[in-house]
Parts: structure tokens; C-alpha cells; sequence
């Protein structure tokens, strides 16, 4: 028996948003444009790797992004140095985008030329999980520095995702990161996904991720 | 002028939580029972800096924790191994803990012969600081791997948040992370609060945090 006693608190309740997610996706189809969620705790890389995509990809096909924060506008600054059509999404202190606001900020962008739409999320791995942005796919970023047992305490945001990276590979000697048993720990939550290692920083096992979203895209 | 374009999207508005938070507090007071509210991301160590901090202060008071996560006991197994009092708290898919879901905790727990009660919030730097859950104080940490421009993305945590540790500084060295930036940026969102560098790895600065916590206890 285990020594912990455990309180279950009140559960939360979701909307009809799925509703407007499906016509987003289904928009985006019709105009040939792949939509990616990109979500991750705060810190965890999500700018720097999309940077990085962005340098890789840019001569292949045209890209847009959507940079969502509760505040500040640094990462935006960030994404336009790369040459990619970039705006700031500020959520009113919300911890996520639903799909109406996903749909504002595509508005906003402008889609009709591109061929990929970035949504960097709010850093948080908690909410963005529970809303269905309306994006053809999900992927998460999960950094050596927060450890192997994070598909064990979001097991949301590991159900939802499509695609596991793990950024700061490069750090891997400095950290107690067993990467099998975070491979096993995403597989309990959502089996059979793929998880990738990656750094953005020395650009470390971004050929597999570039290879993996053409792959997406292209399909 | 800046070539990012800043959509706002929906307000959050917030109910009448503080009324049942300062009863919570009244209540703590009344009891002498300091409650602290402690607040990270995903991984920034504050399960790691709760074990040491308790280590550091059984032989002078006596230690109740509650442990809130949207699932697993990882953490309340790592605390219980201490002797200190703990619960694990079940958020029902929540991000964050209000007054009530306190109150519910602290009466789980039973603090009548507790001094300090320490409450280990989900990792989140959003939610939680929306919510006061009638905690004596607030304290947040920010780990080096996260990057020294988090008050700039997560303003009001800063806001509510008494004291900032900032923990893992043994990788320093391995990041780009700015110590005297970063506390520019926390006096930007609260100034005048203290800014504590510690690594709860190797046990560096924790002296200066015990004896912070010890006076603010024992005042």
C-alpha cells in the first residue's frame, strides 16, 4: 500500500470548441496549408527549434508563423529575423489558444501564400493540450533539463501529440535524462508515436525532424 | 517601428476567489501555520529544492506538504521518503489550484501540528499565478535551462510571486543564461523582491534560502 494519500479535486469541463477546430482543419486542407501546433513547457527551445526549421526548410516551401504569448514580443523579433512571415499573438493573460483564437490569428497572418503555418503555443503543458486548435498536427518539445517523467505527470499533452522532440541533446552528460525511459513513458500515454532527439542549439538530429515534417507536409 | 504585428485576443476574467483565499490565511494565522506556495514550469526542480529545503529544516519544525499534479505520485513518494507529512493532490485535468482545492488539501492533510505547510503547485507558469490559494507567501522558481527572459513572458507570475530562486546554477556554464539580466527582468514585473540563485543538485545557495525562509517562518 502506498504511503501517499491521494485527493481527486474537481474535474474540468470542455466546450463545443472541436466543433470550430474540424471547419479550421478542413479550411486549411482546401487551401493546401499544413497548420503545426507547436507546444512545450516554457524554456524548453520551441523558438530556437523553430528557427532552426525554418533556416531548413525555407527554400522548399513558404512559411508563416504565429507566435502566441501572454506578454512580450521577443520571440516574434526572433522568428522575422529568418526572413518568415511572422506575427505576435498576445492571449489576454490566457495559458492557451482555443480555435477561435487560432482562426483571429490566421486571419491576421494571412494564409493564401503559404504553405506552412507554425502556432507556437503558450509555454505551459498543461492547457493547450485541452483545446483543439484546429492544426493538421501536434508536436510537443520536451527538454532533457525537465526530466524523463513528464509524459507521467501531462499525460494530456503526450495523448494529444503526434510527435515527440527532445531538444538540448547537447546537454544530455549534465542531466539525469534516461531517454529509454522517457521513450516508455510517452509510449504509455500515446504507443507508437515517434520520438525525436534533437539541439536546436548544435543542430544535432534536426535532419530526422526536417525529414519527418517534409515528409507531413508533402503527403 | 517594429515589423511584428500584435493581435490581442480574449481577456480572462477571474471570480471571487480572494474572499475564500483571506479566510484561508486568517485561518492559518490563527493556527501559526506558515502555508508557502511554491511555482515553476514543468522541471525546474522544485520537488529537488523541497527535499533539500526539508532536510535543512525538520530538526527546527515540523513539515506538511501537499503535492498537486494533474496525475501520477512521483513527487509526494520523493517527499514522503523525507518523513515529512504529504498528500498528493489530483487537479482533475486542472492547471493550476484555487482557494478551494487548498482548503480541500489542507484538510486532507491536517496541519494542527505542522508549522510550515509547503504546497507544490502544478508545473505552470500561468495558471497558478492566477489564483491566490491563501499561501502565507508565494515563491517561484525559474530554472537556467528555461532562459533568463521568463519574466518577460509570464508577467503576472512575477507579480504575485514574493521571492524568485533560481535553480540549476551548476549548468550555467552550458547556457545562455544572463543572472544579472534575468534580475533586470524580475525588477521590471516586481521590484525590490530578493532573486536567489541556487542548484538544489550540489546544495549551492541553499544556506541564503533556508535562512530567508527560516526568518519569514519565525517572524
Amino acid at each position: 500500500m502506498s504511503r501517499i494519500e491521494i485527493v481527486d479535486l474537481k474535474q474540468n469541463v470542455l466546450d463545443d470548441n472541436d466543433e470550430m477546430a474540424n471547419k479550421t482543419r478542413e479550411k486549411l486542407k482546401a487551401k493546401g496549408v499544413f497548420l503545426l501546433n507547436l507546444m512545450s513547457s516554457p524554456g524548453a527551445g520551441k523558438t530556437t527549434t523553430l528557427v532552426k526549421t525554418i533556416e531548413l526548410l525555407k527554400d522548399k516551401m513558404s512559411i508563416g508563423v504565429m507566435e502566441a504569448d501572454i506578454d512580450s514580443d521577443v520571440d516574434a523579433i526572433k522568428i522575422a529575423e529568418t526572413g518568415a512571415k511572422s506575427i505576435q499573438l498576445h492571449t489576454g493573460g490566457m495559458c492557451h489558444l482555443d480555435a477561435t483564437m487560432t482562426e483571429q490569428g490566421l486571419d491576421a497572418l494571412g494564409i493564401d501564400d503559404l504553405d506552412l503555418v507554425v502556432l507556437e503555443n503558450v509555454g505551459n503543458l498543461v492547457c493547450p493540450a485541452e483545446f483543439d486548435t484546429g492544426a493538421t498536427k501536434n508536436a510537443c518539445i520536451v527538454s532533457v533539463p525537465e526530466g524523463d517523467d513528464k509524459p507521467l505527470k501531462y499525460p494530456l499533452m503526450f495523448q494529444v501529440a503526434d510527435v515527440v522532440l527532445v531538444n538540448k541533446i547537447d546537454v544530455l552528460p549534465y542531466f539525469d535524462f534516461d531517454m529509454e525511459k522517457f521513450k516508455e513513458n510517452v509510449a504509455l500515454r500515446h504507443p507508437g508515436i515517434p520520438v525525436i532527439p534533437i539541439s536546436a542549439k548544435t543542430s544535432q538530429g534536426l535532419s530526422e525532424w526536417i525529414d519527418y515534417l517534409s515528409n507531413l507536409i508533402l503527403s
